[in-house]
């Protein structure tokens, strides 16, 4: 089994936070938060172009109810939603993966990204995605 | 209209990307990345705490469609899904919104956050998680 994620709900060896035929929830290794929580589709998808509206409802749907439980569990304010998926994004596993990541107004941390992408393209960008939105 | 995305959804002066009844996509003022798309449900709810799961899903199935408009349109290589919710969260506007931000090798950004909360927690942060889900 080449994939860590599916290593790891084979084996059953993590902190888990929810376990479910759909989806699952477990903490990740380095922790950016108290209760920093992966959320992932049971079955394997390699990020959010692969997978299947629907697993990504379920996928969403557990994440909004590990940040409820972070407020009432651990009195979490917010919470902060991260993914990456695709090359060049970051994305440290190739299995879709929700991080939640609560939030404290004491806890001096920041998610927004501090840069702006160098990348260049056409300034008319959104205009390019509405016109392949309708062809899509 | 207290809400500056109710407000810009009803008066339609934004780089729409994508409007329908139940979601939209448009480029913020200030985007990280060619291509960046703020994803909204088209009805006003808060944040990740506040939204229907069915409005979740349906936010998560546009910012799916415009990652997708990114490779094709723009020839993006991958994405990131960045979202806050929440006092504490650097929530900018109360209104749910998912970025999607467009990314490629040569970008130079970096997406993950660099540092780690200070609040102090409880060390069994993920088993107080599963025992509020399971209640929840």
């Amino acid at each position: 089994m080449d994939c860590i994620f599916c290593a790891l709900i084979h084996d059953g060896t993590a902190r888990w936070v929810d376990r479910g035929p759909a989806v699952c929830a477990f903490a990740p290794l380095d922790p950016l938060a108290p209760g920093h929580t992966l959320v992932v589709p049971t079955s394997h998808y390699a990020d959010l172009f692969d997978t299947p509206p629907h697993v990504l409802a379920d996928t969403m749907a557990l994440a909004q109810r590990v940040a409820r439980a972070a407020r009432v569990a651990l009195g979490a304010s917010g919470v902060n939603l991260l993914s990456a998926g695709g090359p060049g994004s970051e994305q440290s596993v190739p299995h879709l993966h929700l991080h939640v990541v609560p939030r404290w107004p004491d806890d001096g941390l920041t998610t927004w990204p501090p840069g702006r992408s160098a990348h260049d393209a056409p300034d008319d960008a959104p205009e390019r995605l509405a016109q392949a939105l309708r062809r899509s």
